[in-house]
């Protein structure tokens, strides 16, 4: 295991403390919790206010979503393991402003366990609360079945839509629709080439051969859909591209916002050769892009791979994607 | 070799062709060659133009930072290998708009052979050339001899300070002193924990053990100035910061913007981490931290490891530092 680390147990603790010491202009704990994070400004009253979390191990995933036009608190777990729902609680407390709290996160069993007991908590204090469960792994679940599917990139998306519609004090009712139309929306398709390694574990999530690649492969090392020998990135691309397409579907005449997420230790070359492929296909799809990410948005450690997420936009979503917004790990100004 | 590309001989083409697909509101090609690419917003007269340059493989570097605030052109070599004296002659006849071209850019071999036959070119056509060659890299030649020392992410430091300077729309000579200014008081050491491949070589740069880093290691490969043991991210950044501050040497009560650099495939998390032990070294040595980039900003492929730099700070440089800057990149609006 080469990682620059201290103790493995104190790896997601350490990794809070750095970006509170870095970022406190934009970040504070609740009560000295380094797993409670919240927006360092003063909330607006009568604003919505969104909460997510979930396991370490992915950032910009979760906390980097946190601030101006996204998120405004975020419960962290330890490396691929849901947080308490005692500090989502607490999150939630200290994020109310008046307007009630919107549950914003990827479809995981000890997530929604765990953010269900939070909501009962929060309710009995009076606080109303609202849940909508990213969802837009395609690999995760066959179509039909899309409320049995894991979250994945597609949480950005969400984020972004979802945080300007509160921005835009927007109600509890309608930032949770809007919400759900961005999920309803979005489908995403990964590809890995290595797993990754969990500190506390110290061995890899999977094991896959030194000329495989796994199609659909899950940011915790969830198996996938394809396995087979590695492919020219067209090759992986058109595969990945067809199969989204055809989920949705997403069809001729759409407008679709596309991100390229890297995995973790793919290079950005890497990922700008993806995004050259996808242009192309969905030009030749008729599909058009209005907005495009890509960079690392939502890791696994040190995974390699990439995954590709569409969004189809009508005005209404159109507008608030492109919302400015700001956090110390992802700001859109124009 | 387990990467997501298509033939090796056209990574790079191909991955400026994706990043032009990408981002036409910002970047262009000249000529439609690859090679050459310049900012896409129309130049301002008796601005001065920046030029740099260098080989794929390192993004951002060198590409990432062209745009406002920034440089305005650059050439882009094939991986790890200097662009063409021609290609570079090309984007200084597209950048020039009368006020003369500054190259910026790192001290290698070839692409200070180069650009001095690019300069050659330039001259008898009229175009005035300084340069500046970044060298911040303090394990690449000892103390006394920083006129040996390679560039790396310094570059960064540069970029943004002496883009500041041109579009506040000063002479060449104070551009080119601004950016003088700047690599002289700035340093970095890195440490590699792999080695990365080249595709067209198909095969990694350097061999290192299962247990071992490098302190030292050039983004190319090229040797570093200690190897041991894998060591905990807090004893690594101790020996990191100490060697940084003694060898401007940076003193107590110096103001200094830091940037802790991914090289490509070490988790967010991890220089995190790194940053925070510099950030209470820092503090124990009495320095002060007034800006900090935490991220990727130059790389070398899928290399495992970080490298931290410091710029020393004072009025002139911290204005131009803050002052706002766009590319697809490097973004900075506050």
């Amino acid at each position: 295991m080469k990682k620059l680390i201290n103790r493995p147990e104190d790896f997601a603790r350490e990794t809070v403390e750095g970006i509170v010491l870095a970022h406190p202009e934009s970040l504070r704990m609740v009560n000295n919790n380094h797993h409670c994070l919240v927006r360092a400004d003063e909330k607006r009253a009568g604003k919505v206010a969104i909460a997510t979390g979930g396991g370490s191990g992915h950032l910009p995933v979760f906390l980097g979503y946190v601030g101006f036009g996204l998120a405004d608190g975020v419960t962290v777990g330890n490396v691929f393991a849901s947080p308490s729902a005692e500090a989502m609680h607490e999150v939630d407390k200290a994020i109310h402003a008046g307007a009630g709290v919107l549950h914003l996160y990827g479809r995981y069993g000890g997530d929604i366990m765990n953010f269900g007991m939070a909501r009962d908590l929060d309710e009995m204090e009076g606080i109303e609360v609202t849940e909508v469960l990213v969802s837009d792994d395609l690999a995760s679940a066959p179509r039909g079945k899309e409320d049995k599917r894991r979250g994945v990139a597609g949480l950005v998306f969400a984020y972004k839509v979802a945080g300007a519609a509160a921005e835009n004090m927007l109600s509890l009712a309608e930032v949770t629709r809007i919400a759900q139309k961005t999920v309803d929306n979005t489908r995403t398709l990964g590809v890995a080439l290595t797993p990754c390694i969990v500190p506390e574990a110290g061995k890899a999530t999977f094991s896959i051969g030194e000329d495989e690649m796994e199609i659909g492969m899950g940011i915790h090392g969830e198996p996938g859909i394809e396995r087979s020998k590695l492919k020219p990135v067209d090759a992986v691309v058109t595969t990945m591209i067809n199969r989204i397409v055809e989920d949705l579907p997403y069809q001729a005449g759409d407008r679709v916002a596309i991100l390229v997420n890297g995995l973790g230790s793919t290079p950005k070359e890497e990922l700008y050769l993806a995004y050259r492929k996808a242009h192309s296909l969905l030009q030749d799809k008729g599909i058009s892009i209005h907005r495009k990410y890509i960079g690392e948005y939502a890791t696994s450690l040190e995974m390699a791979g990439m995954s590709i997420s569409l969004l189809k936009l009508d005005d209404e979503l159109q507008n608030l994607l492109d919302a400015p917004c700001y956090s110390p790990f992802f700001a859109q100004f124009r």
